[in-house]
This record gives structure tokens, C-alpha cells and sequence, in this order.
């Protein structure tokens, strides 16, 4: 492909927000509008919706400062979507619409900002624009808090959800050990497949302040052992901080927030709270012991004032290659990081994959991560997750409260 | 008494922790330490129940550099304890243990670090040393995130909470606000009888991500009122963000965390999950929507990460004046602040009350600080509590991560 196409790009964002998908966007919206092959930059509202509805945004009409903010602004400030497409064999509506937009505007260019579902999107729009003899290139942009996103190191927006994650287990630590009555604090933390945010609780070991057991969905839970453990380390220490991922599941692959414990047993019904609340419940019956849980929730995807550096650096430079790689002739790709160490030191490269390597698939914690007892993580995993929490971006403000960018989403006509 | 008064001084931390108590535990220690009448300083492990089990750390024996990393380590690192003492007149075991053990250190100083309660002990203590004749000078020094402490301005403490929550309340507005399809949002808040630390959600108004409804315990809450509210926020807008104070109540007084509502009725039995579950469940229960609660938990007493400067620098000087004042001859006092104006400016401007006007007193968010419909705040809380906020401290960091005061704890001999 590699001759020279002239024409718009149209950028969406998908699935779950991050602290840092915006900065994605910037990377892909500052590297398109300051490239000549590409005549017009779109931002489409709620992604591939955004397509199909014909909403698109002109990012040539908005203020340079305040597009600069998306490297600080979390959520998807271009709206999302969890819109799953049809298989184009099957139902082929959609990407025939899509295709009608993409010529209305001449759009070349399709960037696409997701998980494992956007990439799918994104393979499947590919493929049918090739399929139609419609010259369009099309590139992925990871992002994922979950970091389950396969063929890649790790995925722009994980890092600083690790970041997160550790300072407030650390936090929650201290505020745990303050009275000379113990307590025991389960921390409810995202990832419903894929470990790497609750083992992320292991980060605040380097500062004194780790959880005492931490939990992931890549192993079966049992909660007799946990009840065992926790109790034992309750007695010794008169503190127990635990992590757990929301996905523990039994054996049998039932997910303990679902499943009927003999806590909820007692109540003959399922809980209103989540998995926190229900482990409590359950550690309180049989220790006795003062018990809080707490979940992380939402915080964790969008707590953009404390986004890693290099986080928000390699979410922008994901952004800023997709486009690059593009304008150079690639299509049907992912931008993906590969982890090379010089002088010592991290570093991280970008480099391109095959979306249908990407989509559909989901990259877990290696099981020999995980220690033995199956309740903490290995220094492998803090050597792993370390470089990716590193540094503090600048973050402009405002009353000293976060400036996010105010763009104007003027509708393309 | 105003003559040189030389003797050893303690410093005690008392009630739930906050971010910036050790900052105030440091502007006692730091002070004391430079002070040529202090001849020892000693911190109370767990507050006055240190000074009964003669439990006393020598503050001299501490490295200056970790010492002065109290400024951003939360939570209480000395320890603290709820513990209630009699009333003196009916039984003086405990005030005759302190006085003991007062002699045996030759203290003549007593500086206590906490919020209501801990004032009353203070308060205590001070009118027993008097009355047993043994000069001793205390001064209470002012700490709680619930800022329902009387006669001062304001409260350490609170200032870093109502940032961090404002802060958090933003980011939650900007991922509620991701998706075409709307969501509602409940916000649970500290706050049992006051509620500044809910109100301090609106300061995220500033930013253009302020709740919709802001619930305090300073109005009788309405649930049909407050469902018809939401509905229609969330009818017309898509979405409706809702914070709530944990302390809101019904007219009869009873909380209604803890009421049976229609929606627990139809459960049948006591929640496991907080006010915010409860609320969320109703909701979902009459209008279908998609709800998702938050509480936000221990986080916002002890995120230090996101401290605010002002908060740190004035939760020092409470400290310093403290020990200067007593120094100076002061007994029986708390430090306070006052609010000044120069050149337009806020100035905390720190002075003295009796410790009588202080104990077991609330003060409480003024009534003509809420808005008529008893769902929101008015400018006046927003200017009363933005200088608060304003700042980011130094926070030295490790690997990344806050680092924090490791303290030695060497025990008084």
C-alpha cells in the first residue's frame, strides 16, 4: 500500500474509560491534524455509534490549549460505546453504513481506541472496507485498565490504575493500623478474568504497606483456606489487609460474588453489596473480627490525579504511532509495546500486530507469578509493573482542582 | 503561670485518622524538640491509653528526615484509641495513673491531638492536673475531617478530605458520563451528624463536574422526594450524579442507612452493603435504571497523596503554636483558627479557645448554606471551603509511591 493516500481520519473511542484514553487521542488527533496526508480529523461521538449515527466532531475547529488537557482528562471524552458489531458475513447493515459515512467524508484513516471487543470492531471494519475495494486504513490503539490485552507487554492505561491501586492499598494500610483494636480490610479491585489490578496491590510492599494476602481470578479460591489464613494472621499480627480481584471464582468456576456462601446462607438471598461486602460479611460470622470492605470501584478507571508519567506518555505515543504507521501504508493493525532494557534501564517500543492477533483472545497473570499458597504475587510481577507506575505528569489546574479539557464537539457537515 | 516552666512534654493522637494529623503531630515534635524549655518529647503510643500502660516513644531518638516525613504520611503514626475517660469526679483511677506516670517522666507539658472527644480528655486531664496541684500545661490541638469542631473556622483535616472528594466526585462525573446510555450515581460521603465533608462534593461544580443532588444531615431526607428528583435528572439529562452524607436521616431521626425501606422490605432483612447500596437498590427498584454506588470509604481520610497544601502547612502550625503557646504560659486551650482577609486574600490566622467551649459541642453546616429544595449547596459553602483545598505539598516519593515516615519508636525509659 505504501504510496501516499490523502483523505480524513475519523477517531473513536470504545468500551471501558481510562485515566488515559484520552491521551490516546490526542496522540492520534495533534499527530493527524499536523499531517499532510490527512485532510480532516473526526472524533466520533461513542465511538463506531458515533459512525453509524453520522456524529462526528471536526477536531480542526477546537482550541489547541484545551485539546492539549485530554493528556489529563479521564473517561472517554469523545463518549464510548459497548456496541457489538455483527458478523459482517452474516449481517453486513452496519459496515455497509459505516462505509457510506466513510465516503460522504472521505475518510481514509480509522483509528480505534479499545479492549478486546474494539480491536474485533476494528478487525472486522478492516477487513470489510478491503473486502469492498474501499482503500481505508485501519489501526488499532490499545487501551485497557485490566492490561488483558494479548500480544502486547502491557496496555496504556493499566499502569496508572496500578499506580492507584497500590497508593490507596497503601493509604488504606496505614489507616487500617492506627488503633491498637485490629481490623480486617478486604479491598475489592477490578478484573473479572485477568488478575493485574489486584496483584498491583503487591506495589505497596515496596513501601511497607502491602496487603497481607492478595487474591486473582487466575486461581480457583477456596474459602475455608481464606478464612484460615486471614484468621491466622488476624490473631498474629491484629491486622489482616487483603486484595481481591471482583472475578475469584470457586472450582467449579462459579464467581464467589455470586455464589451462595453460608454468610448469605444465613440471609437466604443474594447481596445488594458486591464482592467486599459479601467476604466481610462471611469473615465477620466466622472470626468475630471488626471487618470493612472496601471496593475500589469506579476510582481505580479514572483517577487521572494520580495517572503514572510513562503511562500517559505511552498512551499518548500509542495514539501518536497509530497515525504514523498509517500515513507510512499500515493497515489492519494494533499498536503494541514491547518492554527492552537499555543501561539498565526500561524502555518501552512500540510495534505493530495483526488485530485478529489481538481480538478475542485475553492475557492472564503467568500462574508461576503467583506464589504457592496462591494468596500474593512474586517479585516478577513487581519488576513487571514497577517502570509502568513510574513519574508524575504535569497536571494543570484550576482552584486547585483538575483543568480538563472543555472542547467545543462541533458537528462535521 | 506565664513563668519558664521546664519539663519533659507528650504528644498523644486521639480518634479516627486523617491525612494531614501526623503533619500537626510533627508541628508539636519539631517545635518541641527546638524548644529550650522541652527538656524530652514524648509520643504516646495510641494516644492517653499510651500514657496509661506507660507506653512512651522518645521523639529525640527519631532521624530528622524521617521525622519531617509526618507531613505526608496519613493516618496516626504514633497510634490512636477511642477511649473514653470517666468523668473525674466519680472515678479518678485513670487521671491518678496519668498523674503517676506525669511524675515519673517529669512532664509538664501535654499537648493532645484529636477532635471532640479528644478535646473533652484534654479538657479532663487539664482540670485534674490543676486540682492535684501539679503544674502541667495542656493544649488541645485540633484534627477531624468532619470539621464539626466549635469555635474555630475550621479544622485540620478537612481541607485535604473535601479535595479529595471533590476530586474523586469529578472523575466519577466524567466516567458516568462515558456512555450514550445514562447511568445514576450515589456517592456516599463520611459525615454522621455534619455534612461539610458531602457538601465539599460541590466544590467539583468548579470544574463543571459537580453532583446534581447533594444530600446533608442537616435537612430530614425525603426518599419519595429524592426518587422524584433523581428520575428527573436522570429523565432529562441522561445521567444524575448524587452525593450523600452516611448520616442522612429521616424526620423521626432514624438514619436511613439503617431504616427498611420498600426496597429492603422486599429483601426482607438488614443490608450488608452501606448507604450507598441501600439507595442504589431503591432506585433501581422504582425508576430501572442503571445504578452504581460508591463509597468512598476509608480512602478520603487518608489520601495524602492528594492532600492539600494548605491543609499540610496549617495542620503544622496548630502544632507549632500549640507547644509555643504553652511554652508561653497557656493552659486549657485549643488552638483555633480564625479567618482573615488580606488583600483579598484568605488568611488562617491561629489563636486560642478554652477547651470547655470546644468539647462535645458540633457545629454543623449553617442552614442558609443549603438550597431551599434541602438537594444542594449555595455559593456561601463554596467560598467558605475553596481556600481550603488550594495547594499541592511536597510529597517525596519512593519507587513512585508516597514515601513515608519509618520511625524507630524507641520506648522512654
Amino acid at each position: 500500500m505504501e504510496k501516499t493516500l490523502q483523505g480524513a481520519c475519523i477517531i473513536g473511542q470504545s468500551g471501558g474509560p481510562t485515566s488515559v484514553i484520552n491521551a490516546s487521542a490526542y496522540g492520534v488527533i495533534r499527530t493527524a491534524l499536523d499531517n499532510g496526508s490527512i485532510t480532516k480529523v473526526y472524533g466520533a461521538a461513542h465511538g463506531i455509534k458515533g459512525v453509524l449515527d453520522d456524529k462526528l466532531y471536526d477536531m480542526g475547529e477546537e482550541d489547541a490549549y484545551e485539546l492539549s488537557l485530554l493528556m489529563n482528562t479521564p473517561s472517554s471524552e469523545l463518549g464510548s460505546c459497548r456496541y457489538k458489531m455483527a458478523d459482517p458475513d452474516k449481517d453486513d447493515t452496519d459496515y455497509r453504513r459505516i462505509l457510506e459515512i466513510f465516503k460522504k467524508y472521505d475518510v481514509r484513516y480509522f483509528f480505534y481506541n479499545g479492549g478486546n471487543d474494539s480491536m474485533d470492531t476494528c478487525d472486522k471494519v478492516s477487513r470489510f472496507m478491503e473486502k469492498s475495494g474501499y482503500e481505508c486504513r485501519v489501526i488499532g490503539v490499545p487501551k485497557t485498565i485490566d492490561n488483558d490485552l494479548y500480544n502486547t507487554d502491557h496496555c496504556p492505561g493499566f499502569g496508572s490504575a496500578a499506580k492507584y491501586i497500590a497508593t490507596a492499598c497503601a493509604e488504606v494500610y496505614k489507616d487500617a493500623h492506627v488503633y491498637d483494636t485490629g481490623m480486617i480490610v478486604i479491598i475489592e479491585i477490578m478484573g473479572r478474568h485477568a488478575g493485574w489490578l489486584a496483584a498491583s496491590s503487591a506495589l505497596a510492599s515496596l513501601v511497607g504497606c502491602g496487603p497481607d494476602l492478595i487474591y486473582l481470578p487466575e486461581r480457583d479460591f477456596d474459602m475455608d483456606d481464606f478464612i484460615a489464613r486471614a484468621s491466622a494472621i488476624y490473631r498474629e499480627k491484629g491486622n489482616c489487609i487483603v486484595a481481591v480481584s471482583e472475578g475469584i471464582h470457586y472450582a467449579d468456576g462459579s464467581f464467589v460474588s455470586e455464589a451462595k456462601t453460608s454468610a448469605t446462607d444465613g440471609f437466604g438471598h443474594a447481596q445488594l453489596g458486591g464482592l467486599a461486602s459479601l467476604l466481610s460479611a462471611v469473615i465477620k460470622e466466622r472470626t468475630g473480627a471488626k471487618v470493612r470492605g472496601i471496593e475500589l470501584s469506579l476510582l481505580q478507571r479514572c483517577a487521572a490525579h494520580i495517572a503514572s508519567k510513562a503511562d500517559v506518555e505511552e498512551a499518548f505515543l500509542a495514539g501518536k504511532v497509530a497515525v504514523e504507521s498509517a500515513v507510512a501504508g499500515e493497515s489492519g493493525k494494533m499498536v503494541a509495546f514491547k518492554r527492552e532494557c537499555a543501561d539498565g534501564k526500561y524502555v518501552c517500543v512500540p510495534t505493530l500486530v495483526p488485530l485478529t492477533s489481538v481480538a478475542n483472545f485475553e492475557k492472564k497473570v503467568p500462574l508461576e507469578w503467583i506464589t504457592e499458597d496462591g494468596a500474593g504475587v512474586k517479585g516478577e510481577f513487581i519488576d513487571y509493573a514497577l517502570p509502568l507506575i513510574q513519574g508524575e505528569p504535569e497536571r494543570p489546574t484550576e482552584n486547585s482542582l483538575p483543568r480538563y479539557a472543555r472542547l467545543k464537539k462541533v458537528l462535521a457537515k
